[in-house]
């Protein structure tokens, strides 16, 4: 409908996730109306993160390093490895700072019906990192669907006769959430991991 | 919380209008996996866009050309303008096809509380463009808000004394709508402009 470059610049941002159409068409317009070095800043940034950001070689977080932040960090305790799907799962836990020890990234969860098995991760990264027996704990950080589960279940029986710690996240109720809007899963999960509360 | 680049990448993109920050984040690790490929033509998109498009000198239409699609066109009549406050509503009026005059953009509506007035908006080029006598009818397709609102009845209080035809889009029910879920102003404009139907 628009002349040239403003229909394939409506058509390139509607290929990202979560952009629709009328997104597209108005991102396009603000591009459009923006200061030229507000466009070049994003151009720019678009452009370093392909030029300069890779994958760890040792837990395959994204780094700008060979190794990233928390791989190279000498405080980071190297006994406990958490191991998450995403880069943007290690992301979360550290706004936690609950968490003072190394990651694992997997680059995703086992998922027959997308085609991605056991292989298609990095199981075999992991299993190296684990030789040496400097590891001693691993936490098993997955999202709490299907897939994580899987994943989380075919890890700990890996790793559980190797004779590691292993442990899953809990389940249970988000704190400031409303019971009565907790879906059932999560509330049958919130009752079988119940806590006793000592006098 | 990611390092340089990928964090530059969320800000900058976190910048554009209905990108959140989770949306930022989503987008910036999609652009990580991507096929450099199609980052470049992303890229080069948004280059081309500044580099190329303009407004169109006569109807203020986004146009790769001096003059726009629409004013180069010569099956187009003259003699009719259609007045809209942003390039997106010549396409929108577009695409119904029931209009084959020419355009006139505004670039906005007046809006006093953002401080915009009339002086701020292409309403001089309008009266310039109807100088020479051809055009003899303007339809005010002004946003049905306030502003909107203002800004049609500021030009039709101009325009109707220079002896031209002034119409303003109808208001009314949506096709397709539903009565019952039809807001009181709307429904209102609908019996306000409700139309015999002859035998």
């Amino acid at each position: 409908m628009y002349e040239g470059a403003v229909q394939d610049l409506i058509d390139e941002l509607g290929r990202l996730p979560g952009v629709g159409p009328k997104s597209a068409q108005r991102i396009a317009f603000h591009v459009l109306a923006a200061d030229p070095a507000d466009v070049r800043r994003l151009v720019d940034a678009l452009t370093e993160v392909k030029a300069r950001v890779r994958f760890c070689e040792v837990c395959g977080n994204v780094s700008q390093e060979p190794q990233c932040r928390v791989c190279r960090d000498p405080r980071r305790s190297p006994t406990t490895i958490c191991v998450v799907e995403e880069p943007k799962d290690v992301v979360a836990i550290e706004r936690t700072r609950e968490f003072r020890g190394k990651y694992h990234v997997l680059g995703g969860a086992i998922n027959p019906i997308a085609g991605i098995g056991p292989d298609d991760l990095r199981i075999k990264d992991l299993l190296t990192r684990l030789q040496d027996g400097t590891v001693t704990e691993v936490i098993l950080a997955m999202d709490p669907n299907v897939e994580g589960e899987a994943t989380a279940t075919y890890l700990a029986r890996m790793l559980v006769p190797m004779g590691l710690t292993v442990s899953r996240l809990a389940s249970g109720l988000p704190v400031g959430g409303d019971l009565e809007y907790a879906d059932e899963v999560t509330l049958g999960r919130a009752f079988e991991g119940r806590r006793r509360i000592s006098a």
